[in-house]
């Protein structure tokens, strides 16, 4: 398993019926916990977004705010679009981030990838980019890419990606 | 203009009508040349490919084969596939090719950029990226970005894209 992380205390938990799962985060969500925690974690593909609760996610971790009619266009035309939420029976929070875009065929890359700064630190993000890497996997995608700031460099270099492959260079250009 | 290079031998031409253009390559393609020859070349994003002929084009710039199948499927799910054609008023000949991916909104990701070797270093590499970038402009996407293999750093850098800004880097997963 590429993301094994033997420090972890991180485990996949059933507090939640398959049911009440199913019902309020879709199929194919993915319940964990972390080790002697109460709070239980759910990363889903087909829950429904509130934008503006995105919106706020996404500043927390202090992007440049984007026209929200435009983010739901964006997230329309995405292939995968991940919610990470904290569980409540009534009130799931959103606490991380991620969509794909792509041709879902040959290749697929992961963008906006945010987690709350109150909850980083937990190994929430590995395991929303195991479930993402998972899903990819099931649609038959074998080569995924993404950008890394160089904040995050040795998150993504410590779980299995490889950084510029054969000296290749992200490059980025603004329309003016 | 993001491409200007003094130094280029290209030019935009007209050898061809308006119909006679339209009819072989679509609306909105671009006809040029190099100065004082005789070739005629054209980018369009609506003229079919041969798959075969495009399974060559990449073949000759040494690149590992895919199933065509796969390749079919991932062009009609990328925004924007471009051809650099050859003119020839019957058998136009494929001789370079660049398509994109993404949400079609926020961000566009270029990939497969392949140009002939017998064609290389004319300048048409740069004719190509910019056709690209007008088009997605036109679409309202303002960032854009690539994968820039080692040996293409300095093609790039020259035509105004940034690299690795603020220290980001790219990374690569592949499914086992």
């Amino acid at each position: 398993m590429i993301f094994r992380n033997r420090a972890s205390s991180i485990k996949k938990s059933n507090n939640l019926s398959t049911d009440e799962l199913t019902k309020t985060y879709g199929l194919n969500s993915y319940e964990f916990t972390q080790m002697d925690k109460e709070e239980i974690f759910v990363c889903s593909k087909y829950k429904n977004f509130d934008l503006i609760e995105l919106d706020q996610l996404l500043q927390t971790v202090g992007w440049s705010r984007r026209p929200i009619r435009r983010v739901k266009r964006a997230l329309e035309f995405s292939i995968l679009v991940v919610g990470l939420w904290r569980h409540d029976s009534k009130f799931p929070r959103l606490v991380g981030f991620a969509r794909c875009t792509g041709d879902g065929v040959l290749e697929a890359t992961i963008w906006d990838v945010a987690i709350n700064p109150v909850y980083q630190g937990l190994g929430l993000g590995k395991e929303l980019m195991k479930y993402i890497l998972k899903e990819l996997k099931i649609i038959g995608i074998s080569k995924v890419t993404l950008f890394a700031d160089a904040e995050v460099v040795t998150f993504y270099k410590r779980q299995g990606w490889t950084l510029e492959p054969k000296g290749s260079k992200c490059a980025f250009w603004y329309a003016n």
